[in-house]
């Protein structure tokens, strides 16, 4: 097994992801764009390297989470990249939330390196992250899929096998967060008809998390929306506008019609309008209360 | 406490819930129109009777379950009806999904004759309805509603005080039902991307199921719009059809613009238009899958 491990990108989520990799005593060698951003893990046993190929050793295993398709190009491409470092046998495990397009491109590349790709992207916020309760989705080849299952179960609580194709667990990633979306729009109508009706919003949505919706979206972001409190951001709205459009781009390449993410592609769309790219991405009900002359 | 209900309305619902209060000790008069339908409760104990107006006693409880508005007003209304025969101090406890309007309606009529009238939709199916697990909405006077306590806990595992004004409890019954069907053209869109990457719906249904919507809704209606299989009809298309233009007609009388609402109001009627009314509602899910050219 292997006990030797790269990983790049030190953000919210890959910071307690990189911890956990130390708990489970693996060896990390960590490189961030930004150096500062080490130091938590440096001081818990990493190993900071200056340049992105530095924490690749031929054969190896790196670990990739940064925050968008442009960013994991560069960290594989660029000259001082992972991309030729890997070398033959070498696994890059892309944890990114990025387009099936992108996974597809890089698969092809390490694989004419003799690398292989896996996607694996996750479901989880950086509290999850911490709590090593991350779900983890898995598309690529059967046998780089089987030698990183260690790293990924130190990373989370479950495993999704979904295909070999390499973009599979990247639909699935977008899928999920344009279902989030679809869920707080939902919420956001509905509680504006209560608040018409003279209903208190709260209670709106805790009737609602407390019997149908009785699941973490629906008790998370029900108590935002109803409270319309959108401020500090878990996930930033650029972000939710940035993955729904990776949605409708799929959507077109594959032909497959989706009004409601255009509904939610509008909406998010009139929120960065308003300049609220940095609220939380729940933000996105305030543009139904506000036709609905709520604000 | 009342121990002696009047109960009209046999149907799917009806019936286990008349079932459970007998279960419970309540003697129970049944009235239902086809009265062939009785002979269940009949045989559980339950005393038949031929009119509307019989099930009912002067400052008694009667607890209705019919089909839609119409209904509804005609066991109040007609000469045989429960309106004029409840008299001073005697409740109407409506738990038919209606509209809003209605509710006020009759609780306006109720007033005038010196007795109550409350709102008490239900959550859940008729499974959860044997079981005792529905989950009662209550709005109406607060005298009532208390009054009224007893029988539904008898009928299921929590009561959701939601407001005096007697059309609360409907709003947020309405506002849910809108909720699951959302959550339904979310799923179908979202499986739909899936499958046209070559991923196996059902997996995407289990994946999401398991973890972000980890809840009834996603898991049972999940499973249907993962299979295309939307028969036989837990709940029919042609009443989600309904329930759906009740929300948007509230939209409408309180100026709330509900784009999610009218979306799958056009679901919903291409639904019917190709003659899919005594379907499941998760039905609704197929005309994504025709636009997209998977059927």
């Amino acid at each position: 097994m292997d006990r030797e491990i790269g990983f790049i990108g030190l953000g919210s989520m890959g910071l307690p992801m990189v911890l956990n990799l130390l708990k489970s005593n693996f060896k990390v060698k960590v490189y961030n764009r930004t150096p500062e951003k080490a130091r938590d893990a440096v001081a818990a046993g990493a190993q900071q390297m200056d340049r992105a190929a530095d924490v690749a050793t031929v054969g190896g295993i790196v670990i990739t989470m940064v925050s968008n398709d442009k960013a994991l190009e560069e960290v594989v491409f660029e000259k001082d990249g992972i991309g030729k470092k890997l070398g033959v046998g070498g696994i890059h495990l892309s944890m990114s939330t990025v387009s099936p397009k992108t996974s597809r491109k890089l698969a092809s590349y390490h694989e004419q390196q003799g690398s292989y790709y896996v996607a694996s992207p996750v479901f989880g916020r950086p509290e999850a992250a911490s709590a090593q309760k991350l779900f983890l989705l898995s598309s690529g080849h059967r046998d780089a899929k089987e030698r990183v299952k260690p790293l990924q179960n130190a990373l989370g609580q479950q495993v999704f096998d979904i295909s070999e194709e390499p973009g599979g667990a990247n639909v699935i990633k977008l899928g999920g967060n344009f279902m989030i979306m679809a869920a707080m729009e939902a919420m956001a109508e509905s509680f504006n008809l209560a608040e018409k009706n003279g209903i208190d919003r709260q209670l709106a949505a805790e009737v609602y998390a407390s019997t149908l919706f009785n699941c973490t979206v629906y008790q998370g972001y029900g108590q935002m929306i109803a409270k319309k409190s959108f401020e500090p951001a878990g996930f930033q709205l650029s972000l939710g506008f940035k993955d729904c459009n990776l949605v409708l781009d799929e959507a077109n390449s594959t032909k497959t019609p989706m009004p409601l993410a255009s509904l939610l592609h509008d909406r998010l769309l009139a929120s960065i309008a308003k300049g609220r790219e940095t609220h939380d991405w729940s933000a996105l009900a305030r543009v139904a209360s506000e036709e609905a002359g709520l604000e």
